[in-house]
């Protein structure tokens, strides 16, 4: 059972003129996934964090394998799971089904960065209450 | 003659499956055309100004009439004309065109703004140094 | 009291550097909303007709005015009502909301069209059962 | 050296309240330099062929591992490269880069179909025409 699934219904301007979801789109679809699953524990995915600095979480890598097309007005499930939390970084599966289709399947990694001043981002520790949190969500 | 035109190559994302660009990406090309103006003075359209300030230029109102649809691949051009010069604000029309093809009419007014670190924009009066640029750029 | 009041959840992608939300998406928002007007009814954006034909709604114009920032995570409630109904065309407004707060307010004009083998568009008389479900939904 | 190279100014609606291009537009930008790439031999990616069939080239797979961050207004250099010429399908790489640092690099995998009247994508093998010139690419 996934740790999280997350209903998009697919907008007319995620298409292109090939009738389908244009393939970047699945990239946000896994981000708003993504956040849906940060919002149930009442996070933001940029926060302001009780000393005043800015937790972030950009990307080091995401990937998506693409099996069937997902049209206009469908109804995707996203099934996130955690697959590997690190110290610094967490790595998320994504799996797209339209009812009992298999549409694609996502990969994201992220690390858990502080916004500097300079707009710079430096790696930390994933902290505590973020780790308690996504990690009391495993089966 | 226009104060200044924009090329524009319609991409393949900016379609969606009525096989046409999508409407809301009419937006994004007026924004496009308008910075390309703002860089041809050397201006980018959030700028840290010499006294640490940050100045950018948030919308007021935008409208768009659609005359003829664009498709991918075309070579869009973008004429673009201040229609106003008020002292916080700025105005401006844009034409599209296909060739001999007049695809859309567009409007943006724009106002000048200090961006707050709480996150607020107060609006002020256009800098003289964008102002001069702006206004020596008229026929 | 609208017509029909959509929900919409600000997502991460939505907002530029300036921390809001990019005021082209407002289309994009205003789209959504019309789409779910037309999906309450049981209708597609773009439909395949009993008779074959593919009849779409491309848009004539459309425009938005922005009183006040839209942010990351903010639930706006989007108000839609009919403004005009043409014999081809239609004609909405938009309220968009945070709570108590007005953050926009927009108008579409879009025109009831076949879509031709050859990738026209001709504006036909808005079909019956369009207009019937339509005009239900009046006060 | 790379077969192929593409400029992209980074456009301000590119970014996200992070600063930076929001991840997803990598994925665009790929897209960009493909479709740059098949133009450069008169190819469009969607393309009507000779004997009435449309021709398209949708994606089996995409990834990108992002290095460092780009931000509006900078001028990125894509580097494209075939990295392997199956009989139905072409895989790429790109290197994104900003002067001399190294933002992102990226894989697609793209597999050459018929689109059926449909709506459906039948794989093929690549016409002899796109063949000859992707083949010529070759250093």
């Amino acid at each position: 059972m996934a740790q999280f699934t997350h209903s998009r219904r697919v907008q007319f301007c995620d298409t292109d003129m090939a009738g389908i979801v244009h393939f970047a789109n699945f990239y946000r679809y896994m981000e708003e996934a993504e956040h849906a699953f940060f919002r149930s524990f009442g996070f933001k995915i940029v926060q302001v964090q009780p000393d005043g600095t800015v937790v972030g979480w950009p990307r080091v890598r995401a990937s998506c394998s693409f099996e069937s097309p997902a049209f206009y007005d469908d109804l995707l499930e996203i099934e996130l799971d955690i697959t590997r939390r690190g110290v610094k970084s967490l790595s998320m599966s994504f799996l797209f089904r339209r009812g009992e289709t298999k549409i694609a399947t996502g990969e994201l990694k992220t690390v858990c960065c502080r916004h500097e001043p300079d707009g710079k981002f430096h790696s930390i520790e994933i902290p505590a209450h973020y780790r308690e949190k996504l990690c009391e969500s495993t089966g």
